[in-house]
């Protein structure tokens, strides 16, 4: 079943989804893994700019790219893009195949894998801590949520992210998000989400002493679960 | 200006080279980026086995997703499977986008970066060599070429490709190809080209104390030249 990546935003963390895909796929020769179609289209404008109130809505593009991706084929299709998830609602109105919810998704994975987590530290956009997106998910399954204090998440989070969408994803990055994450363990945090697609290529499995929770490759997982096991039906299939 | 990628063969070394394209990027933020497709098909047979007599013709499926490029709105298609380009010339002719031609562009780029060189070692697939991609590329530019006896071509070089295909990039493939590169500095060669996508994943800036030259960051390089130099003529212009 082809798998449609809607991409872009930015262009690193659509590469580092991607290779994530094939990292999750069980394959042992190129014909094992799934075809994929990526649309990157850096042009949507920036997500969390719309979400605070100071760029237009992005939601266009990401119908457009999700109408192209539809019309190559994809039967799922996968946004590594957190604050994009925002504008998702409409977009999937647009469209016939299921797009993935990665904020859905890595709730559900915190909940079964950190059980005994119960504040989890947010790390994320300001646009998708405006919005909201975390915390319903989290909330809903009993979790407390944290966030930066404003200065960390001006500074140190969109400072972080910014570098990483400039190219830069040396230590200076890590070291910024670090700090926010050492004020949310001090808050009580139990773990962190890198809750924006920049963050995973500057952090590891652990940082501020606390294990880090990786949105990306939780979706990663979910979008080899659903390319695997939702059944390819041939067209034929549509006359019996 | 729209990049085309025509991959899949092998979704590793795809992954490799887009995150190869926005590192030769010139870009601050998102929107700097160049918008990418990417068709990445893992189900076109393989190709060194075609080459070889031992498995059906890729060219209808490298067509087909070179159509899909172009009607994506691709401007430029790069493919990133050294081995595929046997077969681009056929492809080449179903489309009005022009198709970068790697193997051209990593012979020129040895000729202008390493004019000391006379003897370059191939370290490429089976496919790649039966079929002379190089050496009349190379051979045209002056050079000698080296290739691996059989039993280092078939064991370690081979045997590196198909680890990487299986998703190991650890250090047993790395030292797979360095014995064969060892085989080919023994017979004069001055310089390695890792001339299939896989093993730029697992070989470094040098091997077997020989620079190796990167065709997949040559191919990334020359695609961002295209796509910036290029100018886009806006549909428009066309009545004019």
């Amino acid at each position: 079943m082809t798998v449609g990546i809607l991409g872009g935003m930015g262009p690193l963390a659509t590469a580092d989804f991607y290779r994530k895909v094939i990292d999750a796929t069980p394959a042992g020769v190129d014909q094992d893994h799934l075809p994929v179609v990526v649309w990157a289209d850096p042009t949507v404008p920036d997500r969390s700019a719309a979400l605070t109130g100071h760029g237009p809505d992005p939601t266009p593009w990401l119908v457009r790219g999700a109408h192209r991706l539809e019309a190559l084929g994809a039967r799922v299709i996968a946004t590594p893009c957190n604050t994009a998830h925002a504008f998702l609602d409409e977009v999937r109105t647009s469209v016939r195949v299921p797009m993935l919810d990665m904020i859905a998704e890595t709730a559900a994975e915190i909940r079964s894998a950190h059980p005994e987590v119960t504040a989890v530290g947010l790390l994320a956009t300001t646009g998708t801590i405006r919005a909201g997106l975390y915390q319903r998910a989290l909330e809903a399954a009993g979790l407390r949520v944290v966030v930066p204090g404003e200065l960390s998440q001006g500074e140190a989070v969109t400072g972080a992210i910014r570098r990483v969408k400039a190219g830069d994803t040396g230590p200076a990055a890590a070291r910024l998000v670090e700090r926010a994450g050492e004020e949310l363990a001090v808050r009580g945090a139990g773990l962190l989400v890198a809750g924006c697609t920049e963050l995973p290529l500057v952090l590891g499995g652990r940082s501020a002493g606390l294990p880090v929770v990786d949105p990306t490759a939780v979706l990663a997982r979910a979008t080899v679960r659903e390319a695997l096991t939702v059944r390819e039906v041939p067209v034929a299939a549509g006359v019996l």
